[in-house]
This record gives structure tokens, sequence and C-alpha cells, in this order.
């Protein structure tokens, strides 16, 4: 059976020394959640640990059932849900005046990356109601959010969010669900939705479905859609809203994550927002659904790594190619072949850059919501415009890749489902696809991020980069790590350039290479936190050198055997797009 | 619903022209495989399509069911067996004395790809016969051949290979089940053994079981271990042999495919080829099974691309960047879009080019065992040796990238079972797994293969290479793709150079770039591979245009975007083992 243990000290060590939050003492909430951080990293740790870890396995071998057109989850999940929100833990982030703590997201994305390693499935849901709880604070009437958002808040209602249809999925404007106006300034909503997660479920007491429909004089394409609130129980009133689950999709993953066919059928909703402008709503609660689901490829990541490590280190197969490391045993264990610590280095490589990302990320989201100067807001909003895409695709990218090696490191018990490791690989595959494909990322990334402004985002990353690099010229023990990231800064920079210049003139030269130019970006990105991580230790060594040796050679590792993809990515990009769109397809 | 079309125009191509047939009219047995070619194409695509892509989603739903110690295979499993044993597919390549039809490799390699698309669980209980056929064939004594080749053979009977062990897997040294000899020549097999395909089904009369185990005076280690056939029913007598299923494993793919924990209880067996030698005579067996598992990876990955390539076509969604291609329609089909096609052609590239290795690998087999000149047969099975690690490795991993790819451009759907996109990713998994992980195939590569009299198996490789760069130096036609293939052998060179150099003095070294390095040496054998369709491609262009068209483009996709992968494992690789062996893990 698979296990899991919340990584505190990484995170610790994040909070402590990685953000630097000195400098940022004075920003409201910083020196609060600072101080929270110990005791939050804990209980979150217990939760995730004890309650929802132990479900992880039971949900998806039961999966879930669709009894008189109502969800019903895996045993344990409700209870579990009711543990989670008697915990407070939805309300962290939110404003006080609506029943939160008004606590930074750095705080809050700890817990979120936990419930990710413990229980993809069930964390959807909350994950989901806090897409939803940011749309409706930016976007809907004071009415609207005094009758909804209070109760969403404090989780004892979800939020869902109604997208894609069977002809409309990357391509929104296809959307042909339609909206009535009523006489009481509701709206009669009738269409069907598909891919709606969580659209029912029995742990929360009411389902705030967000629903993209048409009026009847919109216009065509993406300017002709408005978002509606649709409660699956009216409020007040309690009467069931006229939508219903027409099926459960059977997935290759999270089966204990409700994937509904949902149709409405006269259903009422509530506009939120402007008429004909519900699209540009849905994609500002985008970006933050993009970032966490890069989380959910974290998370999953993380426990897929922590349970190979933990089999490799109990197998014993073989000896090393050096001579035995223990000849006492009848066999080394298999973390003496040097294929296998590829494979760990590797994984360790990802995840804890990864969770250095997240948190620079949070809180640089933080600096955007919360400095007191607007420059500094604005700067810090670009730098996650930028990542945005990144994170998202990178990370769930990652997220596969680091559950099948994870499953390779098990050798044949790897899929044989009762290891655990099937589970996470299934799991992890989805996060790939859903809040815009990695595709779509790549082309959100090289055709809108990089040309804003003529590179306005890029420098936000670029500028602190090559001050970093500069800063360090002359220091002897950081050299090992500054020149390596000097190269593959200068090799991204000429992809960017390249991507710039080709992709003005042909747009199908930055599409051809998207993906490809994305994946370099996130390789120097990576190396700029391998950098900074390796600063750190080497500062902080002898604090606790088990923890900062072990981050040291994980970022010789990064440099030596991750990093040198970008060359490939470069020689791929600058092949152009003729090739790729020659013939019939 | 998934569906399948096997590509006889591509192997028709390969036999026609890639394999250079007429150059080999001479070896016995070519030119009657070949005539007979179209028809064999002809008759096993029908049965691929029409009988086992069928059965391919009801295994994976059904799965096995364990009643009374005996297997059950799901529905039409059966029936579809006999089906394939009445056409006489089992008997191709083997020899007339035991009822088998003498034919060459090359001739059976297209079915056995076809079936892997069409039903990779099924195929595997065949698949295992044939390997325990050739072990027989060539280590077993005259009367175990007479008395059970001639049913294996027919398919009557099915034979299992049974090595590993809970503690032994890839290093199979650990053995421990237990061979006591008997007063009538016969010995007693007693232990238990791990993750046995196809260890019980009820589709052969009979299952021949070849076990590894100890004989009581057995020296320990690898050097210890004898090989034994042990019936399920006794010949004659059909009395049912002392071993059982213990269970069936519980498996992320291949749901059909019968993975049995085997029990041996004073099971009765007889020594196969030399006491002590087992597993020498195993790995001789192992090498053709190894060649099989990379076509597993193949087929998948072409029924994947398939259906991936005919939703893409009919997927409707967004405009081309350039413009809408199809204004009439609501959106354009997704294969406007450069990221789709790059997933597509990269798909394909694979595919195309994997299957030219392997039919070329099967043409190298079969000279190396019927070619007159004994030079001749040695410089075709050095060939086949160098290119077995590559070909199991690559093409598994392969396979399953491509499957992954393919439900990437289903996007959502792709994650839903009922599509086929998600059986296809679970069932390619297993292949990077099984027969020697993809990590030891590396160390095959590496520590065997290379070193061997000082490169004389990688000599066979790069001399052919140099030679036909060398031929074509002044052709401007084949600039375009000579060009780039001598860049990167020469990337490959400088790879080989480093892990020959520094894995001599530290073996770590070549340990810990391994993985990289097949890698490397994969793509230059693709691009050899690709230059040589292509050159098949422009002599040939008229007779078929758009086969050849496609040939062309997919080639020059091939040299643009995947073959510049070199240049990163070349960094990688030359980076060395200091910190992937550094630090506990």
């Amino acid at each position: 059976m698979p296990t899991y243990t919340a990584p505190i000290r990484d995170f610790q060590f994040l909070i402590d020394h990685y953000l630097d939050l000195d400098t940022h003492a004075d920003i409201p909430g910083f020196s609060e959640a600072r101080a929270l951080a110990p005791a939050l990293l804990e209980e979150s740790a217990k939760l995730c640990e004890e309650v929802l870890q132990p479900l992880n396995r039971i949900g998806d071998m039961q999966g879930l059932k669709l009894e008189h057109g109502r969800v019903i989850t895996p045993e344990g999940f409700k209870q579990a849900y009711q543990t989670y929100i008697d915990g407070g833990w939805p309300t962290l982030t939110w404003p006080t005046e609506f029943g939160g703590q008004d606590m930074p997201e750095f705080l809050n994305m700890p817990m979120l990356e936990m419930v990710c390693s413990a229980n993809l499935s069930f964390g959807l849901t909350p994950g989901l109601t806090h897409g939803a709880i940011s749309l409706l604070l930016k976007h809907a009437a004071r009415d609207l959010q005094e009758t909804y958002l209070p109760n969403m808040i404090s989780g004892k209602w979800s939020g869902v969010m109604c997208l894609t249809e069977p002809t409309a999925g990357t391509d929104l404007g296809l959307v042909k669900t339609k909206a009535e106006p009523q006489a009481d300034g509701s709206y009669s909503i009738s269409g069907t939705k598909i891919f709606i997660s969580s659209g029912d479920q029995d742990m929360s007491e009411n389902i705030i479905h967000l629903v993209l429909a048409r009026l009847p004089d919109a216009p065509s394409g993406t300017k002709g859609i408005s978002l509606f609130l649709c409660p699956k129980f009216m409020v007040p009133g309690g009467e069931q809203n006229a939508f219903s689950v027409g099926s459960i999709e059977h997935k290759m993953g999270i089966h204990a994550s409700p994937t509904c066919v949902m149709n409405y059928d006269g259903a009422k909703g509530w506009l939120v927002g402007e008429a004909n402008r519900g699209l540009s709503a849905m994609f500002t609660m985008m970006n933050a659904a993009r970032l966490y689901v890069g989380v959910q490829g974290l998370g999953v990541a993380e426990a897929a790594y922590q349970n190979a490590l933990s089999y490799a280190r109990d197998r014993l197969q073989g000896r090393a190619l050096t001579g035995a490391a223990h000849p006492q045993k009848p066999a080394d264990p298999i973390t003496v072949h040097p294929d296998v610590r590829r494979m760990l280095y590797t994984m360790r490589a990802f995840t804890e850059g990864g969770r250095a990302l997240v948190m620079e990320t949070a809180l640089m989201a933080d600096i955007a919501h919360r400095h007191p100067d607007s420059a500094a807001r604005e700067a810090a909003d670009d730098w996650v415009q930028l990542i945005t895409p990144i994170m998202k695709s990178y990370l769930t990218d990652g997220g596969f890749e680091t559950a099948s090696t994870a499953m390779q490191c098990f050798g044949g018990y790897g899929y044989i489902e009762e290891y655990g490791a099937a589970q996470y690989l299934r799991d992890a595959r989805i996060a790939m696809i859903y809040e815009g494909t990695n595709g779509i990322q790549a082309m959100d990334l090289v055709g809108r991020k990089l040309p804003f402004e003529t590179g306005r985002y890029a420098s936000r990353f670029f500028h602190p980069l090559d001050a970093f690099i500069g800063a360090h010229a002359g220091d002897a023990a950081m050299a090992e790590f500054i020149k390596p990231l000097s190269k593959h800064a200068k090799v991204l920079q000429q992809a960017t350039m390249w991507i710039g210049a080709h992709g003005a003139v042909n747009p199908n030269d930055a599409g051809a290479g998207a993906v490809e130019y994305l994946r370099c970006f996130a390789l120097v990105v990576f190396a700029f936190i391998w950098a900074k991580q390796a600063k750190l230790a080497l500062a902080l060594h002898d604090q606790d050198p088990a923890f900062y040796d072990a981050k040291l050679t994980t970022a010789r590792f990064y440099f030596d055997k991750i990093l040198p993809g970008t060359f490939s990515l470069l020689a791929s990009i600058t092949a152009g797009s003729k090739s790729t769109m020659a013939g019939e397809l």
C-alpha cells in the first residue's frame, strides 16, 4: 500500500529562506502568515496523511455511483470533507467580510500540494470551489456575493465550472447552451455540458454551478457568451433546480472525482457580471485554476516519488557496479545502481524545483494583490501572467513523467494496482488535458504572453535572472551553477528571439515550436530556482548539513543531467514549421 | 469506439523495396516468402481487424476470472484463439519436421505487429509460446522436442516462461525454487513464481511451463540455475500436474492477459539442456522475446496513432493561425493547428520508422539463421545483438509516449475509457518493464554490446552508416537528409567514445548515462532508416505520389524536430556520474 509523508521540512525551508519574506515584512498579512506557518504545516500534514491519504485507494477502487440522479462518493469521502471544512481549511485566503481569514496564498499552497499528494480526486471539489469563489468575488453583483459566498467560503456549499459542451472544448466560441431572460430578473438555462468535474456529489449541502450560455440576442462566437449562477438547491427555499446529472464518465484515473454530463432543462440562473462578457470573467478565474492544476501535477509527483524511493531503498537486486555495497546481504539495494539513482534524482529535482516555483508564484500573486505600491503590484502580476502557462504545462507534464518514472523504479510491481504507482500515473495524466491542454498553454505563452507590450512579461523573468547572474559573477562557490545558468539562459534568449522574429512573419513558426519553447523556458526557470536554492544551501549548510547537502546534490544533478535539454529544444524550434505544416494529415 | 486498419501499404513498401530482398534472392525461403507476402498481409489484416480488434475493449472491461483454480478468459477469446490456430498462424516460421512452414521471420512480423495493435492482451499467449518453442528447439533433448513441439507449434498447446520470484526479478541469481531429482529421471519442482504471463488460461488444451529452479547441489547465484519443463497436464496421460494458480494480479493494463502467481508443489518436470545452465538457455530465448516486446510497443503505438489521427480529422475547434481553412464550417478541423500536426507527425515518424526497424531486424535475424555464408551469418547476428536492447527499449518507450500523445490529441475525450486512447496508454506501459526493464536494456547496450570485442557489434551499424553517407556525398536531392545524418552520427560517435573511455575507468559513468546513450543511439538508427526511406521515396515517387510524398514529409519532420534530441543527450551523458552517485538516497 502506498504511503505519504508531507514534505514539511522543504516547505519550511522555502518559507523561512527561499521566499525572502524579510524584504516583504511590510505587506499586510505576511508576518502573520509566517508566524502561523509551522502550525499550519503540521496540521495540514496531519489531515492529509491521516484522513485523506488512506481514502485514496478506496476512492480509486470504489469509484462513484449514480443513484436516483445523485452522485454517491466513495466510502469515507463525505466524512473526510466534513473534517476538512470543520478545520476551516477552505476559508484561509478569503476576505474576512465573507468569513475568510484573509491570509496570503503562499500559506495556502502547502496544504493544496499535500491534498493533491494524498488524494487528488478529493481535492478537486474544494479546488473548483476555490475558483468559483474567486470568480464571484471579482465579477458577481453584491447581492449574489452576499447570498452565496459565506457558505461557499466555509465549504458548506461547493462551486463548479460549467464550460465544455460536446462540440465546444478548447473553442468555447462554439458554446450553444441558451439563457432566456425571465420576468423576475433571472434566466432560464437550457443545454448540455460535459466534463463537469464535481458536477454533483454528496459531500456539500449545495452545489453552485457557474454556467456559460448564450442570451437570445447574443453575437456569435466568444463575444456572445454570458455567465450564469445556478444553484442546485434554491436559495432561499431549497427546491431543486431544473438540472440533473445525465451520466458519470468512466475515466482512466481520478475515479473518485465525479466527471458529469449535466443537463440544464430550464434551470433558474442569475447573470454574473456583464452580458456577453462571460468568457472574460471565466478567464480571470482560469489563471488561478491553471496554477492550481500545476500544483496537482506536483502533488501527485511528490507522492509517486516518495513511494518509489522507499521501494528502491528496500528492494535488493544485483550488486553495485564497483563491487558489493552490502556484501552481508543477498544483494544490494537498488539505490546503488546509477540508473535507479538517475531516476530518483530526476524526480527529486522536479518535485523540489516545482515546489519552489509554486511557492514563489503564490508569493508573486500575493504581492500583486497586496503590495501597497502599484508598480510593485504590476511587476508581480506580470510575472504571474508569464509563469502561469509554464507552471500549468511543465508541472503537469512532469507530474505524469514522474509518475511513470516512479513506476519504472518499482519494476513489475509498479504495474500492479495494489502498489499505488499505477494510480498515481493514471490520476496524473488528466492534468495535462484539463483547464486548457498543455498545447494551448504553449500557444498562450508564445501567442499572448511573449508578445505583450513587446516583451514586458518576459522581461520580468529575464531582468532578475540577469541581475542574479551578474551579482554572482565573482562568486567562486557559485560558479558551478552560474556558468551553466548563464549559458542556458542564452539558449533560451536565442529561442525567444527566433520565436519572436519568425512568429511575427509566419505564426505557424511560433505554433510549431511552442511546446518545445515552453519546455525550454521551464528548464531555465528551474535552473534559476535551483541556483537560488544552491546559494541558500551553501550559506545555510551548517544549520542542517543533511538537508542542505541533499539540496546541493540535487541542484548539481539538475545542472548536469536535466538542464542540457535546452540544446535540442532550440534546434527543434529553429527548424521552423515547414515540415510540420506540409502534407495532408 | 476505437478502430484499427492494418498498415498493409507500408508493409508492402518495406517488403518490396526497403528490405532490398533482390540482393538476398538466393537465401532459402526468401523468394517464397516474398511471393506469399501480399496474401499473408491481407489475411492477417482480416484476422486482426475483424476478430481480434473487436475483442480488445471487451477484454479490457471484463478482465479475467479465477474459478476453481482455473483462469477464465473474457468472452470470445477462446473462439478467437481457435480461429487463430485454425488459420495456421503460429506455425509460420517453425521447422517443417515439427509441423511448421519454415518461413522467414520477416514474413511473420507484420502479423505480430497487427496482433499487438488489435489486441495486445490476446497476443501475449502465442507470443510467449513462440519464445518457449525457440528455447526448446535450441536446448531440449530430442525426445522432449518430439513430445511437445508439434502441439506447441500448431498452437494446440501453449508455452510459458517462469522466471521471476518475489525476491528475484532482474537479479535471477536469487531464484529459490527447488528441483529434486526423482528415480524416474524426472524432477520434483517446488516454489513460487510471480508475474507469470499466461500462466493459466482456457484457450489452449495444455500449457507447458518452463521453470527456472535449483538442483540440491547447485552453486549459488546465476551459475546454479537449471531449467525444467512442467506440463499442466501430463503427456501422455493427461493427469493434472502438481502446480496451481495462487492468484491473478490486478494490473493497470493488459487486463485480458492473465498475470499469475504460480505455486509449484512437487510438480513433475524434466530438465531442459544442461544442469546449472538454465539461465543461459533462458537468455538465448530472451533476445527474441525482447525483439517481440519492441513490436508490442510499435503495435500499440500504431493503433493509438490511427485513432488520434481519425479523431483529429473530424474534430472542429478553432481556426488555422493563418486564417480559416474551412470558412463554411463552424470551425476548422484541428489538423490545421501546428501543435496538433506536430503530435501527429511525431507519432507517424515513430511508427513508420519503428516498423522499418522491426522488419530490418527480422531480416537480419533471418540472414543470421539462413545465409549460406558463415561470415554473413555472423555479421547479421552481430547487428541483431546490437539492435536488440535498442529496439526493446526505444520502441516500448516510444509506444507509451505515442499512446500518451494520442490521448493528448483527443483532449478530454482521451481520458474517457470508451474512446480507447486510455486503454492503449495503460496497455503500452508494461512493455517498458517486462523482459528486462528499459534501464536493464541500456546497461546491456553499454555494458555488454558496446565493449564486445572492442566494438565489433557497433561497427556493424557504423560501417554501413558511413558507407551510406559516403555513397550519397554528391547527391543533391539527398543532401537535406545526408547532412544532418552525418552530423548526428558524429554526435553519437562522440557519445560512444566518451562512454567507452570513461566507462572503462569508472563503470558508473557508463551506467549513469546508459539510458541517454541508448536513446541517442536510437535517434541515429531512426535517422539512418528515415534517410533510406527518403531515398526510396525520391526514386519511387511517381509510382504512388501520395504515399511517397507522405514518406518524404515525415522524413523531413523527423530530421527537423526529433533527431536534434542527440545534442542534449550527449551533454547529459558527458556530464558523467558524479552528481548521480553523490549523496544518500
